[in-house]
């Protein structure tokens, strides 16, 4: 089977994430990196390009330059991968969906909501897919957890529970980070914790218990002096048909480097998974003892085999999360009619909304806000 | 050293913590049992204080004849435990302040604001003191904690997280249930996992970060059909200086039996204690490793050691840390003018303002309370 | 129902076996410490006495006084706990013995074969009984252990797993500590590791496996410079029926407080139990999840229940298991009919076979020893 | 920088290993699979070439034919994979090495200690090297603690105690298992548990502590009925220098899935490390409190920092230390003269007689055995 062909815009040298795509898309073999605007600086936008191996005539300066150029090449790129900050990724995402070509964007979808509008525009006059990397829903304990919740193993759900806690932004960073200093910068990342973190936590609360959030109500906090953006969130959720949920996103939380945990409480049963345990799924039916279910092992289900590499007790991490979606990709452009639990454009908008919400909310001293209606 | 005399109210056969209140007297042996109102049934009263080996003429089927004749023997008892349901704890409180005797009380004070503040108006009055047991804070590393963040180890506190889950009461108990039955009946109990479970949340928080709080907002749930009282709470918290909280108390957690976490995040550090593991302290220097520290252990602090009976690497837990409330409240009445962090009837007070606060912001979606206003 | 009166040897001002053995004699009330001979310095056995409220009548400066008199007393103690450094076991133990008074002894049952034997010989001919505090028998989810083998969750017992690993001997102790100075001196001691934790760990692994060891091969160490005991051991052993098993016992494992651990493997499921939780039991049937059983919870046996004193969640340890044997002693000597899960005096026996045999095969480079033939 | 050409001997469809070394040799993107002897069923080694996207005339039904064609092809493969069971080391290994072709061979080095001296005496006349997948030493982790222990951190090394312990041999095997056939076949595989997963802590023990074992000693049982390599093997090691350790291989611990786990002790410090959750190192200084290092965090050293891929707190795993040896291996190809941690023939031949001298010891009642003289 010939591999798909990948492009990039963004992820040149210093970059984090997208080292983390191109690993990602390397791991199965599916993809093959072909073409890139790995950076807006030509230099280290040609640099990058030689360390990976693209051709030269396949490094582009500019992302618009490569849209057109790859679109009309034979052997183009089936897709690209947008790994730039927050407010750069609705241009190139549009100007790939325009000539036809499969997007897969880092997430939040995009800095403003205004943004993230046009993509959709973009989207539904193109034929091409938006999948957004909402990696932890990669995990094959979180898809087994989505596969218990709708098969009914904890009845109907009460309360989700869901926080991403780190704290490599607990004080001013560095003015080298390059990591940082966008995420802090609220022009270019939209939001603080509730983009870069609150996000993940609230799409795996809604993508494991099934339910859409209709209400939410955010105390937003700046603890860091000086900082621009939220550092910390704490958010009361309400979900269709009487579920409620809170969610905790901090990036001051000393102690924690990328504490993700969900737990979801039915009225017969709960589950409990951790980021810092990600092969783990502790089940627990309403009087019985807690099972620890895991990745690959007994009991478990066909979406958490199928999202697994190797045996269990072999641990399994990020990048193999993250690979699946790759993985995944790779699929569904092969065979656009195949079911797919991918994150996108509607989960790009509802993580968008809960952005917009959670700061309306905190502008009006924690009011409730529909956020369907934003 | 002879011992103090305690009396009882409450706890006769079937009850629950009356037993717990016992071993915790026993433990260091600083208390002697000579007296209780076990029931309010005569008949289990005095099967009960037979088993306990109190003397039938000091077994008392009403727990004002107890007041008035403990009040009049010369050996007559030092304290009374109060370890009835929450709405019988104002009047026996009452009874034995007007004599003198010291009240060692369950919490939350009362199951009224106005129960609570008639017990003030006879402690005002009285010599004799109110102990309230929010047992949780006799933790040694609860100590610790509090000692650390109190010499700054953390720098300002920003946030604090705690929550308090479990899961006995995720659906409707048995009818036989005595424990349950009291609980889930507001006239009772005042409150649901509010009162029951998120007083003692609220009190460890407030008792390590030192911090007083100022306003919350609190989504309160009733998740069992039918159930009259809360049994989830989410709440936001504001402390005073600008550190913020969050609570979580839900009884319909399945897969936690009692699992109380708390978290206390500052400029400079971090502090992590789950009472799964409560002879362990996380503790994180901003940019260092996290360190374990352990009860009675290396890097263990004055109070903590203090609050140790067993070194380190032998567990302690519920009762140890339940029995330095008993020891110290001996230690404290042998002198009156010792240095005491017991809950007293301040604490009591500020539960009973946490839980009319609670249910205030929930009458009103959510708004946020003054709490120092009720 | 009237309290049993304890004596006791040893135990005096600064040491620590003798307050574990009051609180745990104190904790469920069945006790009144009423005599003692805690100290062979007359001062200091007066001095602690008093501290602990024993009448000046009843502190003895002797413990054959001490038999002598208590016997002849109407009011005499029912038992005596012996609480001295292993070489100073037996001639007390003999002299209560002789006089029909029950003996609850520290473990090891005493410093040499021949100790233990004159013991046995005047256990004989006495009408009174020899309990071991080997207290980790005590906890709640060993006794589930212990049960669940016995009914066969397990199959047939495979492998039997067993360490205890601590580190307050790593490095040569301090002049003045009094715990630490006649562990090391193999006259007081009669041995190491093997003999304060190996016996432990030992009686554990048989406790729970119900099996009898047969053969040992042991590997002993001291690593301390200038040490003269083992400080630390690795044994094989061997089972009757083909199990077999592996112990370590170190007292300069870095990092260790207490860590005893226990993992008993059958041919149906495996069980572990770790002192660091130990209301926790985990449980694997061969192709099924990890079960997480706890003291008092969900999936508890009768032994479970019937060792635990508070709810599931609320963490009981040592103290509390050192307790069941002081309760269920008392039960005992109350109704000597009574079945028992106490140690006695063949436990004493097979853990100074132990220590033999360890010493003996370390002697003969780790050769097979018959233990039995000890 | 172009890739470096792999090929791969064994590894068809329906092999388990052969995938792990093509994810790990992909995920750097250092490496190509250009050439495949995949399987001795012609049939299965195209179409499992053919899914790997080999080209047709680079699938070889014969490892000595690949051998000789990849030599003399300008563009041959700069290495080969061998993935096959035990007994099929030796004979690939030498064809590849006698034409220059550096091998990548999965451990045991081979079944018997007359091949693995064949695949020396190879060796040593040709330019090409060995390198042995021994993966779990490509652990951040790992390497810091190597680090750790070089550099003085825990004093002389005293004590070290390593364990592999897994359950999926638990009992007799389905007759369609791969996997499982060819382990329990003495023939095949040269050695059960001692081979298959007792070689893996057996190095893991000397990488880390930098300490060569002198002697051993084994006790090695079959469990399973009818099983005729061992499935349980527990050994006592001797180091130079006065160090000892204890090694402990199962494939019976029901309730282990893969729980390989490493302890080391020294006269001032103790480390802790465990594959369930690899992204960690407990590190104890002597009477300090137990501190977390984690990959890539705080406290990181270099070798941690270099293995590592991700920030700490997302997970890395097996695959990505696996990966460590393909990334390294391609390095040295590509830099013959780089210093490196990679398992060599030193690695091999050290593995080898560890499974000789526990064959040797069990059939000698567990006697000590010198394992340099093998």
């Amino acid at each position: 089977m010939s591999k798909l062909k990948l492009g990039m815009v963004g992820g040149g040298q210093g970059a984090f994430i997208g080292g983390v795509h191109r690993m990602a898309a390397r791991l199965d073999g599916d993809w093959e990196l072909v073409a890139g605007a790995l950076s807006s600086d030509p230099e280290r936008a040609r640099a990058s390009a030689n360390d990976l191996g693209i051709a030269p005539d396949r490094s582009y300066a500019d992302f618009n330059v490569m849209a057109e150029a790859e679109a009309a090449r034979a052997d183009g790129i089936d897709a690209v991968a947008i790994v730039t900050p927050n407010h750069m990724h609705a241009a190139p995402a549009i100007a790939f969906l325009e000539r036809g070509i499969h997007v897969i964007c880092d997430k939040p979808l995009a800095s403003t909501q205004e943004e993230a509008k046009a993509i959709v525009a973009a989207a539904e006059v193109s034929e091409a897919r938006v999948i957004l990397t909402h990696n932890y829903s990669g995990y094959p304990m979180i898809r087994q957890a989505r596969e218990m919740v709708a098969r009914g193993d904890l009845g109907k759900v009460r309360f989700v529970a869901v926080e991403y806690v780190q704290d490599w932004l607990a004080a001013e960073p560095a003015h080298d980070n390059k990591q940082a200093a966008w995420r802090v910068d609220p022009a270019k990342a939209g939001g603080g914790a509730i983009g870069d973190i609150g996000t993940h936590a609230y799409h795996l609360a809604g993508f494991v218990s099934g339910l859409r959030c209709e209400r939410l109500a955010a105390d937003l906090s700046s603890f860091v002096d000086g900082r621009a953006v939220d550092d910390n969130a704490e958010v009361l959720l309400r979900y269709e048909g009487g579920a409620k949920g809170l969610l905790l996103a901090s990036q001051v939380g000393i102690g924690h480097e990328n504490s993700l945990r969900l737990r979801v409480f039915g009225e017969a049963g709960g589950l409990e998974w951790s980021h810092e345990e990600p092969d783990l799924l502790r089940f627990t039916k309403l009087g019985a003892p807690t099972c620890l279910l895991t990745r690959n092992g007994a009991g478990a289900t066909a979406d958490n085999s199928a999202a697994s590499r190797v045996p269990a007790g072999h641990p399994e991490g990020y990048l193999e999360a993250f690979a699946n979606l790759y993985r995944e990709s790779a699929a569904l452009i092969r065979d656009p009619e195949k079911a797919s639990k991918l994150p996108d454009l509607d989960d790009g908008l509802a993580g968008m909304r809960f952005i917009a919400g959670c700061q309306k909310s905190a502008e009006q001293n924690c009011a409730w806000i529909d956020i369907a209606a934003l």
